[in-house]
């Protein structure tokens, strides 16, 4: 549907930018699981703007308030209802340039798709901002993901010209050393080199004192996801994670381990061997395929990579057209814009992904009724 | 749902390598379509091992039979049932080897997932054999699209370390002459540049003559979609798009226009400025955004790039595991494999983009009754 | 999805008795579709308790705030999130009986399921009062059908042993002016002989004043669905309508035109003619199958009845068990219940086949890119 | 979607009466579940027609070939793909009177919905044949449940104004033998009263030999249903078995448990009071609300009955219209037909009770993962 992402856990996202509230509905948690609203709060903070020359002015708490499925700190088993009031909205910023589209924006597709009924003001269901209701239900499946020894976390790998540490794709116990250095991060960047933090902020507030924006890359990691989660065609966990991260604004781009890089392999280089260890676990020496095989998971760690374009909204004077007059134009951005987003989008791309893997997590559960435990047979004639 | 996709066009599909038949069932096309069996059997062909050192030895001719769905040449409006039975399988080929993993493959996690059932000959449902359900109803699609002025057509841009000639992103009209001139190609690799064809298919061989294989990126445009198509958040384009591309085998990577090129990028260069003709219609200067904002088609041309691992089954030894005796060993793998299975898979990536364009314009028509055409409001106070 | 109906018109419910709010989200809408409140503040007073002795003394007024998705008036073509406050909420009254299980009441089966993390206060997620939401979001359906030529309207056919005139199934003509006559309705029952109201609110009371309950039978029509509205065969109309009313509560039954009646029938009763009038229209002379036939709108007004059970609350002495003690214990039933529920039921009714149909029509007109109007054939050979 | 049913056990049925093949896909299945191929045969050949006066003298054996996911004798997890290939069509008898729209049938609808592009030999896609593929699934689906300890069946309850004893819906123990003298059964109608078949049957035979039909009542038991499966909405008990016994050709009402004979009662009458046994089992008294509260299963049998009505095809002259020439006429019946099809249908009604259940059951243990067993709440405060 539309405005709703997953099978048996899903999340239908609302709101408009400069509207009353945004939210989500998360529907399919099992009864009884913890809601930590400290947790949510923590989450969404990484995801708000801090006026500190990285991101937008438009500062906002961003509090979320829970109308349903969630009581005495617990899920009830029915669809949580998460509200964030707007606040801060200044529409009249946007109403004096209103009929000019603007570049890389979704105006002109929102004028040919709306025919001029969308919700334009702050860019309305289009905004970054609609994003808040997927951290909002995404921290609570983090949370939940952790709990049955999941854990998700994403990293700037790259921004305006300067990189940062790659996620021990290959190493689980250095990848997880990872992942705790990220939760211990300062707010800001995500990153995994203190070294890196202030080259990067230098060069994202270089460009958006000429009014311009950058762009960069997000890494997302996916440690202890159970062999056996994804499904084989359709529903593989390539397709789910990529569907979802490109449901994210901005987003141009994803690849899973060697990504692109396995246009220049061959399959002896490409190939992860298998091995198997003291305790007859099997894993793989190398882990170019992400952890992932035939779109589903084989127990290493799943990464991924996006690419996320600049900022679209820059103060610099753009070429465009007026709409309504179907005249060309330029068009002088006013308002408030992040330069970069993938300080704020970071957070947001771990909880898309941990909408994915909730998702098909439950999917492979479902089975349960229908196997019992320890059936095994073992291949002949095949 | 699992093997299916699409909400109101969907295809479901089903089949193992070694099986009775493999094929899928197309649900939603509205009645009195054409279906042209014989344009049906070219997309087959083109799909189809040549036994030519560019791909797998295993040659059929996969014929398809319509079970359902179609009379005297035509869509009946209900679902549309094709099926392709399976002929030259040499299922003994695997069984000598079946309890050691295939590195790069499924094996492993087909047992996790299946616990030993599944039917692993020839790589079972994970066979590279099952994209021709996707093949066959793709080629009734494809004809349904470019009767509503939808072209699709997929190129290598990249095999074995050399480059085809990119597609006109930014120029309809030169990227049209380019559908056209891949139309026109001999059998083999679909190509822009002729002069490339030789040294690419040298590469593509050499790497075969060592048991070796390679990867490389295909390049798909999709021309003629009417700007408004596509939805705002978890049906946006590129997810739909993503979503289906990874559910191909071997695709680990895909990028819209710029791609991860944004990531170097500022905004004033990745920002696409419009621009109206002297007819009033509103195009794009220059195209980085692939003809896609917020998620849904702004009219230009919609071109994405895929990343293609290399074939997983190679001849050389690789290091992996025994499953049953949890030892590690060494595999030399048997049996007819495809050096490099670029060549068959352009149509397959053409027939998953009709699939989720022909999708998301269904649930972009049903409106309709809520509607009157040419009613429209300016945008007032926004 | 649990708590979402519809593929392309979707609605998802949200909340819980005592907690902060109820609601819905419906998506799917087209851009431009007038929302008029005041019509939708109708609908919920209709469903409103009244405290007059046909329903609970628990009165809320049940405002309706729009949270997202339309703006000056109209929908914006994005989700639409309609929430109602809860305000007159007495959880004491519960809290005394909370381990005695109410017979005909989902608390033990909400603990089987939710394993005593439910909200049970109220009823929870149970309550009738959930309702509120799909006739908030019905109440837009029903006015944007209207402007499409699709009327829907239910009233009371039977209530504590008395009989409203039935719908003429037969007539659109009568039809029609039954529909005006529910509209011209005074608040309370729906009722087309006025001379029916008197006794039957009589006899409700007379239940209600022993402590006890009574049910009925709801009758909805839906006049002026286009021919050809309905699916073959999942998505049947009769399969669309009987879903919704059965996630509406207290509904066990339901019937379409001579229903049960056709068990008695002979097929050469059972068949509707087919006549054509002057203007080359089809129609059928009678309308037993309530203008569906195969799972798909033949034009005819489509009729259904609902068979609602008595409110499971009731003052009177009950036999149940303590779940805690797992002991057989005696209930008395405190808090304040509806003796009938039929007068609020029946603008739910109306809403539940309002989403039905309007998803039904959103499906079948999507198929519109596909085909050209006025393609036709005539039937050869078969 | 239209012609697949289901969430995680889904079904999507294929084929046209007179086309080369009709059947089924079912998907979601765990891999390692038996497949009994002698089980599904016999099912078949309960709906199959015998040609002996009950039934229509087109005779087919219906033989199911099982073309994936099936691997010696067991699912492999992947999707299931059973085809039945038509073989005693006689379109030539359609032909005659293929412009006059047979009353009862979908002959006008398709017409509608398909533009005159519909298969229309035989009742093409409307035609009670596609309920073959139903069957053949839903075989699969009742070994699968038998062995988690759900057994489904369905008697005539009702039939050409004979009635047989309805089942025990309060007493398991009674339901259970009356289960497995329905097992032995002779062929032809499902019956718990031998005393019942003779007159049942002349009953028939008489309205076949007038060239006339009858309707009739199925009533089905689902028993050993695990308290907890269902969902408060949407997804019901209720909602989903009636969407799917709806789905199935001729069906005009359901019912569950007391169903109609609720608008008759008083809450006190109607709610089923809970009792406690030794073991601390809780169960009901009664069971006139089936087995279902709120939606989901409380343990209890799980019983319904549907209305059937009359086989449309009858050889009695009939008014009607040529769709063609736009004029009244008068139509007789030629063709092989169905005097009645309960005793054909109440396996097809087990199946589709089978699907429902089965696709709930997995959406139910979807949620393993994030609960563990034997957390439980005691309710405060609500």
């Amino acid at each position: 549907m539309k405005n709703t992402y997953g099978d048996l856990i899903s999340l239908t996202i609302f709101g408009e930018s400069h509207g009353p509230a945004i939210g989500a509905v998360l529907d399919g948690m099992a009864a009884g699981c913890p809601v930590d609203e400290e947790f949510i709060a923590a989450c969404m903070d990484k995801r708000r703007a801090r006026g500190d020359g990285l991101s937008t002015a438009r500062v906002e708490a961003d509090r979320v308030q829970i109308l349903s499925g969630v009581w005495q700190g617990r899920t009830t088993g029915t669809p949580i209802t998460l509200m964030i009031q707007n606040q801060n909205t200044r529409s009249g910023d946007y109403a004096k340039t209103a009929d000019l589209l603007r570049p890389g924006h979704a105006d002109y597709t929102a004028y040919a798709k709306y025919h001029g009924f969308q919700d334009a003001r702050g860019g309305g269901h289009f905004s970054g901002r609609v994003t808040a209701g997927l951290v909002a239900g995404g921290a609570i499946l983090l949370k939940a993901l952790e709990a049955a020894g999941v854990r998700i976390s994403t990293h700037v790998a790259r921004c305006a010209g300067v990189s940062d540490t790659p996620f021990a794709l290959d190493d689980p116990a250095e990848l997880e050393k990872q992942l705790d250095a990220l939760k211990a991060n300062p707010e800001g960047l995500a990153l995994l080199d203190e070294a890196v933090r202030q080259p990067m902020q230098q060069a994202i507030r270089a460009a958006g004192s000429e009014g311009d924006s950058v762009g960069g890359i997000l890494e997302t990691a996916i440690l202890g996801l159970p062999a056996g989660v994804g499904e084989p065609y359709f529903d593989s966990l390539e397709s789910k994670l990529a569907h979802i991260a490109f449901s994210t604004p901005a987003v141009k781009g994803i690849e899973f381990g060697a990504g692109f890089g396995f246009a220049e392999m061959r399959g002896s280089e490409a190939n992860d061997p298998f091995r198997v260890d003291e305790t007859g676990r099997i894993y793989t020496a190398t882990n170019r395929n992400a952890g992932i095989n035939g779109g589903i998971a084989n127990g290493m760690p799943v990464v991924f990579r996006t690419a996320v374009k600049p900022t679209p909204s820059i103060y610099k004077p753009q070429q465009t057209v007026d709409y309504i007059a179907r005249k060309n134009a330029e068009l002088s951005i006013q308002g408030r814009h992040d330069p970069c987003i993938l300080a704020r989008a970071a957070i947001v791309q771990s909880c898309a992904a941990a909408l994915a893997a909730a998702d098909l997590m439950t999917i492979r559960y479902g089975e349960g009724w229908m196997t019992r435990p320890g059936d095994y047979r073992r291949q002949e004639g095949c």
